[in-house]
């Protein structure tokens, strides 16, 4: 099975990251470190490769890859000599790139129909036997609720009307799902989650992923806090400061976006503990960090007869390192979950999201659990 | 089902903290928070509570329980106010404790005898249904290989022989066995881990488990390698640092005793990872610390492109306050397998152990899945 | 030389604490650690001594002093015997207490009356040589320029016209100097910093000191920020972030009070660098805390060739137990300089300060240097 | 003034990111970061430029300097475009490099006769106005009391009659004393420091200074520990944990060398408090950390009343970045010191120092102070 892979923020450091780490990998100048797809447990399952995958997208920034790769090697995100081995095929995904939405006067509904054209353009002219969107845009405030989102005909009436119903991760869901393909929301944006488009989706057949990679604090958190639970040790209070630099530290220095990623990350603590506890997240934009964080989290809890105890970490990593082999992965677990015939929200992928849909379990270690029963499922479905 | 819980270290900080904290339990003065055994998922399974646990024990030092409650609230490992409230029961407590094996001239086998008349003493004058010896006594040194462990038969002879074959944490569990009880091994000593012994106990139709409680940075360890697997990211080294004081901080002052306890920290990290890794451990003494430990952990990790990335811990906790409430779940899981008919090692409780006897598999979460299983089959077969 | 020392705040953490310690000292309950005017360096300048301190102050709450030792005992900040032992003097220093300056609807002409009558009460009870006012009582929010600051006059002026031209920081500081009491402002306020208290000081002959403690995180950067310096090592970013409970700590929860308190706590580090640089603070509100205080410093810089490198600290202190003994130093000092004749400005005590009245040398050791230099001038002076 | 830097272990990674440096500086392509010497305060005193500096050295390896610099930027120490830039410089100096001293069978006198020649053939060669020697090779094991070390006339009679009466660090020492070029020792070995090497010093009009540079965990504590003092906080415990890989990490395995380090490294921090206090330092060689190193330490405080308080900090640098620049600065201070007539050891250089010879005065800031005012001594003298 071909897979065409359709990043919305194609030059976007984790989409670059992603094809860089493709494009090595299939060549045999990087391990598969980071893939949890190559790893033993998923061998055997009849997962497209990274070698099937083929990639496209749009972007409202027109930076060229060749450039971009090299942006990410002098930040120590890629290998400092795998640009200029590569320069070929960057060229070749270069031209498959389109230009994405901006937040110009075009008319949604149009707009929609120009993105949809450019998905169905790339599977015709790739020959793949499906493609699947994933947004790894930047993130977007949090949008009021609207009641054009309660139901696929409502939606379709306010596009008809020329209103701008959709946020731009959920017109570029829509957009997908008008193309036949399943959509994956790497981003903590509101996207497939809404009535109308989740109406869509089934109606398409397609599954639907999301939300918001689970890479870094959170990632150690999902590890962490059941650890409390299990040993009925009561947290008492989890801070959390984060620093980071980069696109995505411009982007969340704009409050209203922050918010998104801050209430994204809040959430998943409570809803593992089973209690309210005092977990302040903060977030911010120190641009000589670049594209590398910072983050320190302080929890302070409780054990036998009270007595108050404290643990701290720090975990310094590269958002994009960690998260482009996560956007590999969803791309081939959905493939596989769209050729297997599943749509509607993808639940057992909640081992990639911090805000996963459908599910409110938040532990790593049963997500993983999950994960793998479901993979077999799906290679046992495919092999009958 | 009464319940008889014999301590080796009685007037130690385990035992003494575990005591005082079951009887302020049982009289309404403090919370639940740190024994698994109380938690909603074990609520119905009938477990003996800690109501019905009835406490004795050996030591080889004579402080007055009432005086070490006294020290450990100067500490802050109980809370001020309790060791008063709690003279009572702490001295009646004191009128069951007996004298333990020192390193005299005593001859093994009428030591150990001595040993097995007090702890058949305590089950007849108390009453209970079984006892459970639970070994909370000092790190003892690494024990050479001795033929004398080979079979019972050889234990035997070399004990008729008038021969010292057995470190002491052995010579309680061969006591313990003798008088047909249970026997926990908490410390990281040899203890019911040898032939002759695992013999002994299945004859006997007695269960045992060990070793070497996971009550700090082995215990977050346990709940971080795994996500390292799961994501498919390569750890490069795991370097911790722990300092400590109180008795187990002067005990490891001594290099023979940490090197038990270093053996038994760095085993789980490789045997969990699948792979060798540069995992040095380091105990420091450090006398102003008190009861109290600092761990700090730093752990180096390759991800996507083998960029390498980092993460640190620093965990701050009182050992007693972390191991008193896994010592009480322990004696009274190891009396429902006893009940229920089990003897030789209880690998299900692998989640409360370094060192798990049986089994290599030291993720956190999956070893609280099989406790739970298993607490639930012991259930079962219970009501049956 | 008797000194009495007025608090502001006369029943908060602080003050408690530094009466509580102040008559434990002088009761050989407990050494003189944290007090700088008792170590070897300042033992033959002729400073007051603790011994000659007489306490007295203004508070609008009401909790007995007795009691609030007792809850700052609870709490750790004072050692758990010390309440009952102290508990005579406490009563005694109790009925020296007056009620303070609210919020209400008093002309505030009048309530600065009340209060300077208040302190002359005090200094002609207790027969004192000279009274030093010393505010720690709350944050309070930054003050908008005001018209009646510029000068004596137009201040006397507003508070006939019945205005309320003072935060109460600065109403203190008028009051104090009307009744020829030095000032010492300990907290993040205007104080007597305004043209118009100044002249006022001046003309009274009065010394003032000033502004905001410097007890943890700005202690630290003030020791460690000159080491960047002198080694030219360029400081790219420097992030704070502070999680406390405790009264501080709900009232740094109102973001204009913490507008005070990180605008103290920044412009130190930009004047010690001599550049600028990104340099966030936080604080945080975590009433789990309690007393207690921790801190996190990311620091990234830039060494030799461009390289850059990072430094962390945590620092996890009682704000109290920092805080108290540099009151009774302020008060020795500030009564040493009013005895020697100084008025205005005492810069040479920035060494206690974030935000140090008439210097910008934030260097921990150069400011230590220029208090020794002048306690040593204050001691010739008054040896002639 | 032109001034040859002559390096002991000229291709180790300290001396090569050094060469880089200058080559780099020099030529526009670096800025003067880290390097003391070159801020305001010091730069109208006269003291040599790196523009005046000339290379060459001794080192028991062959690599070529090329590759070494590129080795260097693989790891990145030295910024990945210079090594291409700089080429034509380092094949320029790699032919003044000279084979230095191994542990062969060569008789000591006559091994110290070639290098003195190799330092005098340099000089020579290049025209310059005075060398200074600087020792950066590896850490070398503590070395026993030798009667050889006593005086001159010992000394030499011991290497008259065939025997190895010098360490390495000291038999340079001697070379360079003989070719009338001062001598810096940047490594913890013995050097200069012995009778018979001090009377030779004086005897030729030399200056000396070191030893062990203050780099990274050592710098950041004599700029803290002050810190402690001047607020009369009592230290109760200082904890140091080294983990780094590189070629220092490798020799630091053994544990004889580590000796000679954590013993350099412990002797301040007693020094700087007044009193004893526990304070181990571990060093760990973990490969992967390669020319990195990180540094956690751990500190236990006291403050009013006894309360106990904790700061812990964690360095991560580059210990070649850190002290390549210091190499830079030590030779153009020395070089001034020559100049001026001064002979026998610089304490006014112990703001470099780990372990200064002459003074036990490790704080920070009054390092910094001492140097400052010398250099102004230096200036002026040499004005008139």
């Amino acid at each position: 099975m071909r897979v065409g892979v359709w990043f919305v923020g194609a030059r976007g450091s984790v989409a670059t990251t992603a094809l860089v780490g493709a494009l090595a990998m299939r060549s045999g100048l990087a391990p598969r470190t980071g893939c949890v797809a190559d790893t033993p447990d998923f061998a055997d399952l009849g997962l497209p490769t990274v070698e099937d995958l083929v990639f496209g997208g749009h972007d409202v920034v027109t930076t060229p890859l060749a450039k971009r790769a090299e942006l990410l090697a002098a930040e120590r995100v890629v290998p400092a000599h795998l640009p200029a081995l590569l320069a070929a095929e960057l060229t070749e995904t270069e031209g498959r790139l389109r230009s994405g939405a901006g937040t110009g006067s075009e008319d949604q509904a149009a707009l929609a129909s120009r993105l949809t054209a450019d998905i169905e353009e790339f599977r015709d002219a790739t020959g793949v036997d499906r493609v699947v969107v994933v947004n790894v845009s930047s993130v977007e405030p949090p949008v009021d609720e609207n009641p054009a989102h309660a139901s696929l005909a409502a939606l379709e009436e306010a596009l008809a009307d020329g209103r701008y119903p959709l946020p731009l991760s959920s017109l570029y869901a829509y957009a997908a799902f008008r193309a036949g393909a399943p959509f994956v929301d790497f981003t903590p944006g509101l996207g497939a989650r809404m009535s109308a488009l989740d109406e869509l989706a089934r109606a398409q057949g397609l599954p639907y992923a999301g939300s918001d990679g689970k890479t870094g604090e959170t990632l150690v958190k999902a590890a962490l806090a059941p650890m409390f639970v299990s040993r009925n040790l009561q947290v008492r209070s989890w801070v959390g400061m984060n620093i980071l630099g980069g696109g995505d530290g411009a982007t969340l220095a704009d409050p209203e976006a922050r918010l998104s990623k801050t209430r994204s990350k809040g959430r998943s603590l409570v809803e593992t503990l089973g209690y309210e506890v005092e977990a302040p997240v903060h977030i911010d934009y120190v641009p000589d960090m670049g594209e590398w964080k910072t983050a320190w989290d302080h929890i302070s809890f409780e054990g036998f007869l009270g007595t108050q105890m404290t643990m701290q970490f720090v975990w310094q990593g590269c958002d994009s390192t960690l998260a482009s082999p996560l956007v590999l992965d969803l791309a081939r677990f959905t493939a596989s979950a769209h050729a297997a015939g599943e749509s509607g929200p993808l639940t057992n992928l909640a081992f990639y999201f911090k805000d996963p849909v459908g599910t409110r379990d938040h532990r790593l270690a049963a997500q993983y659990d999950a994960l793998l029963a479901w993979a077999r499922e799906l290679s046992e479905s495919s092999a009958r």
